[in-house]
């Protein structure tokens, strides 16, 4: 009985250690083929100087004094009582010039490092939502639980690039120590790169600390980034400005973007909002270059539609599609590496709308060589929820374009003109050498699709995608362990942690 | 109480009358952007020479004698004992170079017509499923009533170019009269383009018969046509070369499709399946012309893996849509239109995985110009399920793809410079004349797709995507009236059917 049940065991282990999600290994992607363009070199043209006219003529809100000494030392029009900035076409084409094309992003683990540019395409787990839901427990606030499942999962789904990126709202958390439970569960629970908020000078400088006490020096290629966002139409706002400046003084990554839905926070055609788009975009990468010339930055681009029923904003739609595409043209006509998304979707639940929505974000994004698609999983409802399921079903989708951009070989071996002869007509290859030789590794290895006969899949429990999702995450976090980490970095990052809490107890830096 | 129940009636038909479904016209859509292409053109040509050397060397099972005289008649190596045929590159390039490299499809409402070729694209619904399902009966054999509303469907669904084509088998119909009622209901209930059987010189005569009953004359551009699979490997069977010659000789469209699981019917790498699918395709091609020289037939592709744990097929996966795209370049080579498929999916259900594999293949089917995508809605279980919920699924997909395609519009009233200058920074664009005038036309209007906020969502019914798709096939049915049609045609076809089903009573078309 025992050594039956010892049996039993031994074999679900090799079950587990069998399972194709376990088995992908983490690696950079590069996409071979020629990037997707929507728009003609003239009508980019046309995006580019409406741009350079809205800079000069209509200019910016800069809310931080800091930004506007910036801006008026490098010589732009600086209106200080309005902190209004305007932005001649010379000062910002040759200021953005000195941002890099490309570089690494590293990791705590040097084998998990990141290249951003180029044709690479690196996935980011999702960010800021407020609600966590899964099949057991619904939909419900956030917790530091479910930060910290959402974190082991990115950890350990290699697909992903990044290990942790503010997944979910711990909101059993004060709001002003969140940023420092959050990076070390990051720090702790995954040896992928990291991103946390900059929000404000004072988080951004924690942030910055407790990068510092794990890799003891921030010289060298960048550790941090987060996303800037644009308070769009034409405003940076005080916290975003502080993020922005803590970063780029620091040489860590900011990812510029952008926030724009068409009809609201822009005129409703999305040729404008692209224009908008566009000078908002350069004008923060610009920004980043004027506090230190070759900060590490990202042109991002995050616009889409208002549902005009509704009013509320439209992921996955068509023009959301156009424009991620375009923002990639544009970020390509300054030579600056391009932060599109993947998982969006304003389905409340990980259904057909889900599905197809975060399809109609995905395949834009990667055939447009983004180089940083955050938000890749776990999408729901416009953002506010973390789904469980649905980051399993992004996984499987995001694994699917790994295997479809690995190139197509044509060659001796895979034309296999002699087993075709050796067949003939009406014969069948299942069983040849060549097919026995390739049936476990020629094809992507599915963990989630149900290919069964109608039957079998009845049986089975008749599930369907989301409650086959729902088992592999928790199998995934059954079988967690988390990666090294030297003892004395861990007891330098808790007593940072420790110490910053008492210091910031009864403090709210978002009203500062 | 009468008046207010008039005006609610009153208020319901308008409100009908306003859904975004029913409002999209009937259309040719084309695709402006240049093709995906997955294959360098070394690959492509070395794919080419593959297949010539198998044409050349290994040759072709054609289980037919007339193909065999054609065959013989034309110069080819034929071994009339074993009905094999060896064709020389000499002979394949110069037969294949009079296929047309477009025509126009003529349906019964010359509005409707269609043309196949260039970039253009063009949606035909699903075909040949054995169950029909929906939400409230589940799965269960197809019956004479699910497919006359499929019929319905399509015709109203503005986004499908056809209105019939075999959508599901009428299981309470007997087997060798269902092309006559199935082609009766395509004729009556749509003036779109149909399609019909090619199964065999007797059902593809009666197809014919009953087309020039309809159209009085059928020489000129074509009205009538459908699929003529190989029986991969390298097989031609009696069926489907009795409906090629029959449909070839009075000049209407075969397209020649290969039914290719790799790892099954051809070696398991897909360029060794591909190899072989263009052999095939390019054979059925040469016969067609070598029947009548311009007869319209169109390349197609089929090709996808199996899954090589269960051994059944599987679709919509990263080797479906290089196999899929691949397919499209290949019948560019030779300048022929190109048949791809939409909706694939193994999923029992219209869930999450339904729609991802379905977008794993429209994406690519779309984007590397497939002029003819089969089955483009309504798919489940591998092609066995013709789902009543999927369809609408799908419908809502090929909509969005009408407006994608539209392409982007950069000119002055869509940069819309002076919106922007005037709203400025920080304030919104919701209520701006430039937002007003566009608000209900700018953007794509989802019929499916919920945008509604969580709580709103939730008071509704908290409805899946498959949920709200039942209520909106539902509405239509109620809603289909069927298009014109003169009395005398009605009767001649009626008296055309009832004589061929007295015929036919007793007799197996699919035995002989």
């Amino acid at each position: 009985m025992e050594t039956s049940r010892q049996d039993r065991r031994a074999a679900r282990r090799r079950e587990r250690a069998e399972s194709p999600l376990l088995k992908i290994p983490f690696r950079q992607l590069r996409n071979p083929l020629p990037p997707l363009e929507i728009l003609a070199s003239e009508q980019l043209e046309e995006l580019h100087q409406a741009s350079l006219h809205i800079l000069e003529t209509v200019g910016f809100d800069f809310l931080d004094d800091e930004a506007l000494d910036l801006w008026q030392k490098a010589g732009a029009k600086v209106d200080r009582a309005n902190q209004h900035v305007w932005i001649d076409r010379g000062l910002l084409l040759e200021t953005i010039a000195s941002a890099p094309p490309s570089f690494t992003w590293r990791a705590r683990n040097p084998e998990r490092d990141v290249f951003i540019g180029e044709n690479s395409i690196t996935f980011g787990p999702n960010g800021g939502m407020v609600y966590a839901a899964n099949l057991d427990i619904g939909r419900r606030p956030g917790t530091m639980q479910d930060y910290e499942n959402f974190v082991k999962l990115s950890h350990m789904c290699n697909v992903l690039h990044f290990g942790c990126w503010e997944q979910v709202t711990p909101q059993d958390v004060p709001v002003s120590i969140r940023h420092l439970q959050r990076l070390y569960a990051g720090f702790t629970l995954s040896d992928k790169a990291v991103m946390e908020a900059a929000h404000g000078r004072e988080i951004t400088t924690d942030v910055i600390n407790m990068a510092e006490i794990v890799f003891g020096d921030l010289s060298g290629d960048p550790i941090i980034g987060d996303v800037i966002n644009v308070n769009s139409p034409l405003r940076y706002d005080a916290r975003m400005l502080g993020g922005l400046i803590t970063l780029a003084r620091a040489g860590q990554v900011c990812f510029i973007t952008p926030f724009i839905l068409a009809g609201a926070m822009s005129p409703i055609t999305i040729a404008s909002a692209l224009a908008q788009q566009n000078a908002e975009a350069l004008a923060g990468v610009a920004l980043t270059q004027l506090v230190r010339s070759g900060a590490p930055v990202i042109y991002g681009g995050f616009t889409t539609n208002v549902d005009m029923k509704s009013g509320s904003p439209a992921f996955g739609t068509p023009e959301g599609a156009w424009a991620l595409a375009i923002g990639a043209q544009l970020a390509r006509r300054y030579n600056l590496p391009y932060r599109a998304s993947g998982s969006l979707t304003t389905s409340k639940i990980p259904d057909a709308q889900a599905a197809y929505e975060t399809l109609w974000t995905l395949w834009p994004a990667i055939l447009s060589h983004s180089n940083l698609i955050m938000h890749a999983v776990g999408w729901l409802e416009g953002g506010l929820t973390a789904s469980f399921e649905k980051f399993i079903i992004d996984v499987e989708n995001l694994a699917m374009f790994y295997h479809f951009l690995d190139g197509f070989q044509v060659n001796e071996a895979t034309l296999a003109l002699d087993m075709i002869a050796e067949v003939g007509p009406g014969g069948h290859h299942f069983g040849t050498s060549h097919t026995q030789a390739r049936y476990s590794t020629e094809f992507y290895a599915s963990f989630l699709s149900d290919r069964q006969p109608y039957g079998t899949w009845l049986e089975g429990g008749g599930l369907d995608t989301a409650q086959r999702a729902h088992a592999v995450w928790q199998e995934l976090l059954a079988q967690y362990e988390p990666p090294p980490l030297d003892l004395a970095v861990k007891e330098a990052l808790q007593a940072y942690v420790e110490r910053r809490e008492r210091e910031l107890e009864g403090k709210n830096l978002y009203d500062s």
